[in-house]
Order: structure tokens, then sequence, then C-alpha cells
């Protein structure tokens, strides 16, 4: 983008609108990122924030609950008798609204304007639907209806996942919204995208010379995708049974992962351009040829009882609002293959699930061993190369190598170690990471869609996942039960043992060789 | 090796002549040496230690000269009172010893031969030169003619640097040792070649497939390699008038460091392959075409007064038995390249210098970058990749890594921001690290000569240092006199800035971007 992306929104100002903002999302993730925003300078005083729901607030009671939010969840430190504060509470309106009802939207079209007037803003609209799915047709029509999209400036819709529930379901409701909006006003969120390290992986790939001469299918031996969860589905039981993990975190985040790791450098970094590279990676995702192909390539697992870190945890079937004969499965791991020159032949194996012992996001690149038969490999059990991005909670890089044991001579057969080359970014004192919330909502305020997900995408990660969904339609033979804090089906396992190959220990796992700063063997 | 190397030694035992014992190398490196080869079980009790000067010591001072040698350089801690130290220190003797005496020599024969029977040794004697080359040839020979090389075991000699003075001398030397000790008897120290971090670059290079690939001129821009001291010549300074930083550290230390970077691959491990591949590289030297050119590839200096650290320094030419009108050098720094299909146009910048700002030596891979019009490239000033091995007195690793400025959108100008993933092999707690003396007596009295260098590696060397001799003797307009306590002339960075480099900031210096542990930015 160019230099002037930040002077933009500065310059002409917008409304956010929140529908939902007594919810959780809301009160957890976009007031402190708005805050954040506006504490360093990214916002000027030219911009309001519309707080929409059904339930009545006071504007004391809004006030309150932001500043709440703000003191719980915001990376920076507020006071409410801050002139600071005051001023930046001074932007925040709330409207109690019946997204059914038009004359809801006329009242806010007012409301809205008023506040444009107010704080000198052009016109511009942001609206964010922390709802569900099923409301963001009818919030849209309303929209426009209610002559809210009649302003000079631009508007923009964020909408949360999920975006469907299958290939079908997401096209009625893109076209649903492609009735008010067109795609480049549309942001899908996949917050995965707005993670640092997510970020950094095109950093690392585009900005070292180090790296692009290894990264294809001559020197990987594959890649692993992991996203481990440690709680449960908590109260979200009645979506999740419905959802599963392979919709929930497999047809976004796990994919979306896939793709940054896997796509050709885009020509420019436009956004487009490089969303173009992405949508390549999911057009080249290699389709299983068959139901037993699925079964062969895909495991599924759902959590029994068990316990996790200390605490005893209820079988999935007995999760409030479960069916308790369900067959959604909370963990699946799967082999998938990106069928291009550079890929050929690597396996990209990703993995998520509930109640596993870490929570930990981590992408793990394996290199190809160097041949058994050359000499060190040969008196040496050599390990291979890995670099490792560690995404969440844990941000940073690392490079597993082998050097010299410390003062070994060259007789025993443990002359040579593997040692971590580590940078860790999350280590840093003093270092104040933003959250992906704050980089999605600047960049959807600034028009940078670089890390939302562009239709096309969304649509060929439905029709990869949709042809899993289908093959586990036909039966839950397949469906293992693993309990509650292990590292799901051993069957997983397999899926790499089959190849020759392993998961690595992820950071916090007991078996892990590798460990931060100060204590690297 | 075999797996029985370090068997042999504890099995058949060895006696060490130590040669010059009651010099500073005996109490600070190899009594030090050999006494923690014995606490880690390296030498079983079948070992004697014969310490062999002119100056008249009985029994007690040599064992109270061992212990205070000990208790001040080993790291290992020891108690007289000790049973075990007993033990140990029962293993040495003294004998006074005029080495032009062949009546001397033959009075140690029987003495070596008691404490063989003593110690159940198989008649392998291992004799350390600690001495000035200009005796190895009349030791060599009184060693024959006083019998000491009669017994059924093996005979090995240990000789220090130098190793002449030109190729002129060094031949003459090397004649005079040949009449009595066959090339295989002869292990030449460089105990650059012992330390953990110079053997490690040969373990990083072909224990791992992550670095092979751009280990070439592909991929690599230069190759720097730093020797800098804190000290002046000290009392040394009658020896180093006389020899200057080319002989004293270029022709053996910096050289065999060019070796371990540039080397093929051998194939095989054994030493005479991997010398092999040393003199390959040694002999791919390219000669420079003429004076001028050495003039122009070669920068030397000699400090001048100045402050090191805060202590005053006198100016090379007031130091004590150097010529008050010297032009010998002590600092120089060369522009090497190795013609051969692998290096060809990577050049090996090398400098090294006394009295610089820091001690340490260090060794920079800088590949090269990232095309300027490539987007990341264009937007930000992209630092060049590098790999750095710390020798010393800092052991480790780093790789320098272009990244994402944690918090950055991608509109500023400092979106991406080296960062230094590092394995700081110092820093780890606990370590005791050995001593390159260690691993060298160690591997000497196993036979391995690996880490020792070979005439063929010291001729070769001594021709490419020659000919810059040469071209020095001529006149000295070229010596520049730069102030102690700075890194040296400013030629030495205009040598690197004519080809677009400049070196990079080495551990400890000020304006170093890349710090250890826990501050990484």
């Amino acid at each position: 983008m160019s230099d002037t992306k930040s002077e933009a929104i500065k310059q002409s100002g917008a409304v956010f609108f929140i529908f939902g903002a007594t919810g959780d999302l809301a009160r957890r993730k976009l007031f402190p990122a708005i805050y954040s925003l506006y504490r360093e300078g990214k916002l000027s005083e030219k911009f309001a924030v519309i707080g929409l729901a059904r339930r009545p607030r006071t504007e004391v009671q809004f006030h309150d609950d932001l500043l709440q939010s703000i003191q719980e969840f915001a990376r920076y430190k507020v006071d409410k008798v801050d002139a600071d504060w005051q001023r930046f509470a001074a932007h925040f309106t709330y409207m109690s609204l019946d997204i059914n009802n038009i004359d809801g939207f006329k009242e806010l079209s007012s409301v809205a304007t008023k506040l444009e007037q107010k704080f000198d803003i052009a016109g511009n609209r942001l609206f964010y639907l922390a709802l569900a799915p099923d409301l963001f047709g009818s919030v849209a029509h309303n929209l426009r209806d209610g002559g809210m999209l009649e302003t000079d400036g631009w508007h923009r819709l964020v909408i949360e996942k999920p975006f469907g529930f299958d290939l079908a379901s997401a096209k009625l409701l893109n076209e649903e919204i492609n009735k008010v909006f067109e795609e480049k006003e549309i942001y899908r969120i996949d917050h995965y995208l707005g993670k640092e390290m997510v970020q950094n992986i095109g950093v690392v790939r585009f900005a070292n010379a180090f790296f692009e001469p290894l990264w294809n299918n001559k020197y990987i031996a594959n890649i692993q995708i992991t996203l481990s969860e440690t709680v449960g589905v908590e109260e979200r039981g009645g979506y999740y049974d419905h959802s599963g993990a392979l919709r929930d975190m497999g047809q976004n985040h796990m994919l979306q992962m896939v793709t940054m790791m896997a796509m050709e450098p885009p020509s420019r970094l436009h956004p487009e351009d490089l969303r173009d590279e992405k949508v390549k990676v999911l057009r080249s995702l290699r389709a299983y040829s068959s139901k037993e192909e699925v079964k062969s390539h895909v495991v599924r697992g759902q959590y029994g009882e068990g316990t996790v870190r200390g605490k005893s945890r209820v079988a999935y079937r007995e999760e409030p609002n479960v069916n308790p004969v369900s067959t959604t499965s909370t963990y699946f791991a799967a082999k998938v293959f990106v069928d291009n020159f550079r890929w050929a032949g690597v396996p990209f194996y990703i993995r998520t699930g509930k109640n596993l012992p870490v929570k930990t996001t981590e992408v793990v690149v394996e290199f190809k061993n160097i041949p058994d038969n050359v000499y060190l490999a040969k008196k040496n059990k050599l390990q291979p190369n890995l670099l490792v991005f560690r995404v969440n909670p844990m941000e940073g890089i690392y490079i597993k190598i082998n050097a010299k044991r410390p003062g070994s001579s060259d007789e025993s057969q443990s002359t040579i170690i593997p040692v971590a080359m580590d940078f860790c970014q999350s280590c840093l004192v003093g270092l104040n990471t933003p959250e992906a919330y704050e980089l999605l909502i600047y960049d959807a305020a600034c028009g940078d869609s670089t890390y939302f997900t562009r239709w096309d995408e969304v649509k060929l990660a439905w029709q990869f996942v949709d042809q899993i969904a289908e093959a586990w339609a036909e039966n839950a033979d397949d469906l293992h039960i693993y309990p509650a804090g292990t590292w799901g089906p051993q069957e997983a396992d397999e899926l790499l043992a089959k190849d020759g190959f392993h998961w690595w220990p992820v950071n916090g796992q007991a078996e892990s060789e590798v460990v931060w700063v100060g204590e690297h063997i």
C-alpha cells in the first residue's frame, strides 16, 4: 500500500458501526482494538463509534461497559478520570436497534449524520457485523434500505466467520450480501491473518535471500501446521455441534496458513496480487480421489472425558447443547498436497483440536535430511533441520540445526546435537505487540484488504472441506474418541508415520527439545 | 576416527615430554589441559608427564608449580589435600635438561623407561616442544641420538608455531625435523583449529541440509574473518618485531579459518582426506599479480599511541625490544580470493590487529541481497542475511534475517527490521567448554591429526604470505599508523567500500546491532 494509507483515515475519518456491541467479541477485542489505535495516533479525532444491539443501554451504561472492556482487555492502561479517556469516550454512542426493523436504520442514519458533522467525518462508514451469519443478509439490506449507504464516502462491511456452513450455503450468503455490497467493499475477517507471526511468514519468505532458494520440494520434506486448544466447546456447544473442527478451524485458519506458506511470491504486494496467489494455492490443493482416500488422509476425533492441565473435563457428548450421540469431530488431522511445481510431493500435515494438552499455533518446516550415507550422518543420528514459526501464544521464529556437542571429540556416537537458533519475539521486554484485531480493523478502515479473505478463497476452501465433510457424512466409523488432555487419536500419528515422519513436539509439549532463551540445549 | 580412538590411549598409555615445562604455555595451557583430560576420564592411570627445562627444579617445586598452574588456569577445581590430586600429581616428574647435551637425553631415556614400567605404558611417547623453533632441530636429533625413539610404541612430535619465518626457512626447519620424524609423526599445532567454534564450522556445514545449498558464490556475497586483540606486543617485542601480524596471525590462524570455511566436503572424514581438501583451498588462493596489487589488496598498519578500554598505550615503536623506526605491521587486512568453481568472485576479507578496541574472533558470511527492485526491498532498506560464527571469547552461531517489525502495518519505511536468531553456546549455564589445547593434546595422543597442520598446508600458506611480505619489504610507504584503541587504518574500510561492502560490527563493537539473548532487537 502507499505511504498515504495512514493519512487517508486520519484526514477523512470514519464512523464505525459495531453490530453486536454488547457481545463478547466487541468487549474482548473490538473496543480494546479501537482504543489502541487511538492511543497510537492511528486514528485522528475524526472518528465515531456507534454501538448497536437490541438490548437498551443508556449512554452512561455503554460508556461504563466500554471502560470496563478496555481496562480488562486493552494493551494500554486507562484511567476514567483522565482527560484523554473522556475525549476518547466522547466518540462512542450507543443505540438500541432491532435489525429487522427498517425504521431503526433510518434513525441510525440520522444519528450517524449528526456524528459525522460533529467530528468532521467525510461520510466513510465501516459496518462491523459481530453477529450470527444468518443476520448478515438482513443487515445488509436494511443498511441500504435505511439510507445508510447514501453518503459520499466509502462503505465497508466487515464480517466474521463462519462464512456459511458449506459451499452451497456460503454461495447463498454471498449472493445476499452482494445485492448490497460489492466484493471490494466486503472484508471477511480471518483473525489468524491478523496475527503478527502469520504476517511475518510473508516477510521472512520474501525479504530474505536466505530462505527463498530452499523453499521448495527439493529441500523441504514436509510442513506441519498445528493449532491446538486446551479448551473444550465451553458454552458454544449449540453452534459447535453443528460445525465441528473441520468447519470451525479447517476451512479458514488452517487453510489460510497453508496458503501463506505455499504461495508463490506475488508480482507486487498489492492486496489483489497477494490474494490471487493464495487463490492459486487453494486451486492447487489436491482433491481426494474417493471417500476411501478421505478416510485414509484425514483423521477425525472427538474428545472423551479426561483431564487437561489438572482439570477434569466431561466428554464432548456430555457438554451442554450437544447431541448425546453426536458424531461431530472436535479434532482433525489431514494430509494435504499442493499440486504445483514448487510443492509436488511435499505433504502439508495440518491438525487442530479441542481439549489438547497445550494451547499453541505453530508452523514447522521440516527440511530433507542429508543422505544417511554421508559421513556425519553415518555416525550420528542426525535430526533434520527445522524452521519453525511460533504464532500463538508465544511469538517467534527458530531454526533447529545440527552442531558440535561442546567438548566432544569425534569418537562418540553423540558428537552432533540439535541446537536451536531462535528469535523469540514475545520474550522481548517492553514489547507491546498489537492484537490481530487492531491490525485488521485498521487495515479495513484504510481500505487494505490484503489480510482479508476474498470470495474465491472462501469458495475454494469450502470446496476442499466439503469433500471431507461429505465422506464423513456417510458414516462415523472412523470417528475416534480421544481422552481430553491427549494429543488426539493415535491415527493422527500413524498418518505421518506411514510417510516416515512424525509430528514435531510443539512449544510446551513435554518431549520438546527446543526451549527458549537461556536453556537452548 | 574409529570408536576405538578413545580406547587406544587409555589402554596403552603414553609418556608426555613437555619441553619448556617452566614456560608460559606449559603453565597456562598444557598442564591445565592434561588435568582436564584426566578429570574427564580421557586418560587412564597409564600416563606420565616429564617436565623438561634447563632450570633446576626439585620434584616438590615442580609439583607446587603444577598445582598453582592448575588452580589458576584449569576448568576444574582442585584441592591439594585431595587424594585424587595426589594420585594425579604422582604422574608428574621434572628433569633439568640442556637440550644441546646428548647425555641429558640418555638420562631422560632411562627416566622414561622407569616411568613406563611404573605406569604400565607401552612405549608411546609424545614430545611436546613448547620451545623456540630454532631448537626443534637439535631436540629432534638428540631425541634420536639419545635413544629416545627406540621403544616399541609410537613417537609423536608436537610443535608450536611459528613454523619458520618464510617458505625458505620453513623448508629448512622441516627438512631438519624430517631427518628424525616422518610427516605422519609430526603434529603442528595451530590452536585455532582446536577451538570449539572453528571445529563447529565443519559440523554446521556438513551436518545440515540447510546450509550446503547456499554455500557458494551464487548466494554468498563475501566472507569476513576478524581476529582482533586488545593487547599490544607486551613483553614479546623482540619476537614480534621480527615477525609482525602477517606472519604471527595471517600465515596460520587466519588462513586456516579461510580453509575451514571454503573447503569442499571431503569424501570421508579421515584426517588426510580433510587436510587434502584444505590444501586444495590453499592451492586455489589467487596469487597477487604484482607488488602493486598486493598494496591495493592488503592494508597494513602499526599502532601509534592511544587508549584501549580506558588504558593508555604507548606507540609500537616505543615498546621494549622494538626497533624505534620499525616498519613491522601490527595490523593487516587483506582481500583474498579462492579461485575455484564454488568461490569464484567471492571476496574473503581477513583482518587482524593488536591494540584494537575489542578482543574477538568472528567469521561472518554475508549473503547476497535480494535484488533492490523486488517489492519488499524497494520500500525497505533491507539488510543482507548474515550467518556468523562467534569463535572467541564468546562462542555461538547466529543468523541475521529480516522480519516484520512487531506492530507495523505496511505503510512505513521501517516495516522490516533485522533480527538475530542465535545460539549462544557460551551463554549456556553450567557448560564447561574444553580449551583448544585439551582437544589438541588429546587428539595428538590418540593419533588423530585432523586438526593439525600438514606440511603442504604450511608450505602453501607461506607461499601466499611471502608474496605479501616481499612487496612490503620494498618500502614502507603504505604502512599506516593507527591510534591504539581504534579499528586500524581507515584504508581497511576502503578495501571493502570499493566493493560496495563494509565490515560488519563484531561482538562488543558499539554500533553492533546484534546482541545476545533477551535483547534481540
